[in-house]
């Protein structure tokens, strides 16, 4: 079968994170009326940096290029099925589709916590793996009406 | 009542980021050991980062302050219960506990998107909002075996 062009430089990236010791095996490009805007790969262990996968990083340099928040109009190449945490990225950036080639089960099968994650997110918070605890919402919700109040707001 | 004073700073960092125009109302601390070591605000709109959320920028800031990209033994104070972004994030990062402010429906009274992502996430990829498509799994599968292979990789 042959490798779509915008695929193959995915995988490449993720081929290369793995060769150059920057991190895990996961490459990303982000592509806008055909061209690439944007990059990424793994450097997780090489930047200290737990965020730092490959969509998170393609994403944050599109935006850059694109001077722009959002990634209206573009396409995401993945090597692999996005985690959560990407996953949750990408509606934040909300591109128009999503193109993955090695699937979240594949990154289990290598050791990575993909699976994992996506069975804790949809729990009820007294159900996860890590404890989470309310206080002080009084507080906050104080901040959060002058949100809502504010009037030159830019909203994302 | 009283308010812890690791989360009064988050709530303070979230009515900075609002008051001076940087981005969205939230913030966030990390604790070790009960000192600061990480500090972070929502940036999205002022830095074109849709990934700039203040829990993912106080994860990158205490990785940073601790030299490690994982975040054993801290504690995160959010003013804001965590999206599936920074939740993910967080499960990455594996801190002991986390604590947070307002709520997620808090989140969406002010018309973040939050609610609707974590309805997305567990749908199967057919479902979901932004099309998910699969291809090349053969060509990536081959980059995923070399990383089991490898000898002197750093797991994370």
């Amino acid at each position: 079968m042959e490798t779509n062009m915008f695929m193959k430089r995915a995988i490449e990236l993720s081929k290369m994170a793995l060769q150059t010791g920057k991190g895990g095996p996961f490459g990303c490009v982000i592509v806008k009326d055909g061209k690439i805007v944007g990059e990424g790969h793994n450097q997780v262990t090489s930047t200290n940096d737990p965020t730092a996968h490959a969509e998170v990083v393609a994403i944050r340099n599109a935006c850059k290029n694109l001077n722009s928040f959002q990634l209206e109009g573009c396409e995401v190449y993945t090597s692999c099925e996005p985690c959560p945490m990407c996953l949750g990225a990408i509606y934040w950036a909300r591109p128009s589709k999503v193109y993955f080639a090695n699937t979240r089960e594949d990154a289990k099968q290598i050791g990575f916590d993909d699976s994992f994650i996506y069975d804790e997110i949809p729990l009820s918070i007294s159900h996860r793996k890590i404890p989470m605890l309310s206080m002080n919402r009084n507080q906050a919700l104080l901040v959060f009406e002058e949100w809502k109040n504010k009037s030159d707001k830019t909203e994302y």
